[in-house]
């Protein structure tokens, strides 16, 4: 079976490696392509840094901070401490020793001029994470906050996270890049020749947004024959982990499973919610004058993955939803 | 009191931290210019390394391991591990992480626009080595060994001494990039303007060779009103440190005070070496035929920085030589 999957970070991630467990507890035999936004990507200090693809190396590699969902196990600072020691900022960004050798060996590929895409199937040589991760892009797109603090500015979406921890209002969230970027050598043949594509609990706006707003990306989720399932990253009106509050605010939207589901219901076959928030979920998606014709399947499970147990409960659940095996609450 | 120096990193560093020691323990007010030989430099996981200058900065600064005579006090190796354990080369060169942090830092400067000069005095401003630091250049020049193994070739410097232990013979040392180098500035001003000129016990070859390479260097020592006193990093035929025995082979100079005072005897008024080696090299720099006239003053003192206080001791044997108050064992 090919499962495809767009995927930010540490949500992602973690549903990612519960599916891996979930394909392997039904012995399954599986070629999973994972598509990793590269929206968050930032140079510091010089170096080349992709949280989203770093996140899912570590996490499906077994090299994850597990408490934090980022960053390297045991990590330690020296080298940050020694960066704030020297007045070397950003001080809002801290990355971690072990961390550090990623992006050095990222940067200096990227400079000898290798892609990120080979650049990241280097780097997995040594994580083996299971999955074939691709980058979104293999051209830099960074995705941007416009705030008013007060001037009308645009700032890295890193800095308006980490640093402003998502507080100033946004307005919108530019990609810059876009206009020169398409997706990774691979990204949309695995789309298209899935028999199942997933989108993980990430975040809709700044997460997913990314990639689907690459050139061909939501051609290819609404052109291909397989069953598109998504898991929805709000449970209960509140954001299970994450911006994702922030980012619907700014875009309008509310940030219900419904507003996410509303969000990416042009490419969705099925739509996995929070039990809770199945009723409202369906009625929303659901148009009012065809009641019989609703485009997005709607179907309720507990969505909250408390451990990685959890992670695989939810991802077979979501694989059983593709299958056709999760009648019970199907909505359509 | 106006005092020049030029130096590599070890030997030089300690001498020159003595230095500044006999200064304050005779309550001069000294500003002290220090040339560093930057023909070590080398490019390593996209880092710019400037092993010289580090070393003179960590060891000035209060920052140096001390049993080991470079890199930082109380450094770890968990970026180095990584890089290791990611097959990213070259694996004989070993940075500390806190030690990459000054590398981040330089090669981000170098990469934004500014010289060498400019980064060195901004990571000085952390260090506060109580000398005016130098590069020697601010383009760069590599120190590369020519070796047969079996073919002749040239590899970096710290290829062949870090790596191979300077164990395969030596043919030669070439200097790249010296056809495109100049001074830096303030380094020929420095030498010129100077009330003592002191050359630190430094490899002759690798170490000092490089900045007296350079155009308008050896013009400027030989120029100079100040008195040049170079100190011996030989002692009784045996390098006190490093790799100069091998270094002088090549060039089929022998490894003693006398060899290396030969190197340098037309810019040095007087040359400090070992008690043990003051009959034998005042002799063979003394011209046979006018022993009148000896171009060199040679005086003999206990050679060995054992500890800081013999540094200390060594330095101020240097300076009373310049000044011409160690007279007793005057060969000139």
């Amino acid at each position: 079976m090919r499962v495809a999957a767009l995927s930010g970070g540490v949500g992602g991630a973690r549903f990612l490696r519960g599916l891996l467990g979930a394909l392997r507890a039904r012995d399954v035999a599986a070629e999973v392509t994972v598509v990793a936004n590269t929206g968050d990507d930032i140079t510091l200090h010089g170096l080349r840094v992709c949280p989203d693809l770093d996140t899912l190396m570590y996490t499906l590699g077994g090299g994850v901070d597990e408490a934090q969902g980022w960053g390297r196990d045991g990590d330690t600072g020296h080298v940050a401490a020694e960066l704030a020691a020297y007045g070397a900022g950003p001080d809002w960004f801290t990355l971690g020793d072990r961390d550090v050798a990623t992006h050095l060996v990222r940067t200096r590929m990227l400079g000898a001029g290798y892609t990120l895409s080979e650049v990241t199937r280097a780097l997995c040589e040594r994580w083996r994470p299971g999955v074939r991760l691709l980058p979104m892009s293999d051209q830099p797109v960074e995705t941007h906050v416009v705030v008013r603090d007060p001037e009308r500015r645009a700032v890295h979406l890193q800095e308006w996270w980490v640093r402003g921890h998502a507080e100033t209002p946004a307005e919108g969230f530019p990609l810059l890049g876009l206009d020169r970027a398409v997706p990774a050598p691979g990204v949309l043949d695995a789309l298209r020749g899935a028999d199942v594509v997933l989108l993980p609990p990430s975040n809709p706006v700044v997460s997913l947004g990314p990639v689907l707003a690459l050139p061909g990306v939501r051609d290819a989720l609404r052109g291909t024959a397989a069953p598109v399932v998504g898991v929805a990253p709000v449970v209960g009106g509140r954001t299970v982990r994450g911006m994702a509050a922030a980012c619907l605010a700014a875009l309008d939207v509310p940030c219900t499973a419904a507003g996410v589901g509303g969000l990416l219901r042009d490419v969705l076959d099925a739509w996995l919610v929070d039990d809770a928030d199945l009723g409202a979920t369906r009625a929303a998606l659901t148009p009012a004058d065809h009641p019989d014709r609703a485009d997005v399947a709607v179907h309720g499970t507990d969505l909250l993955m408390r451990d990685r147990e959890g992670a695989v409960r939810l991802a077979g659940t979501a694989l059983d939803v593709a299958l056709g095996l999760h009648g019970a609450t199907a909505g359509a």
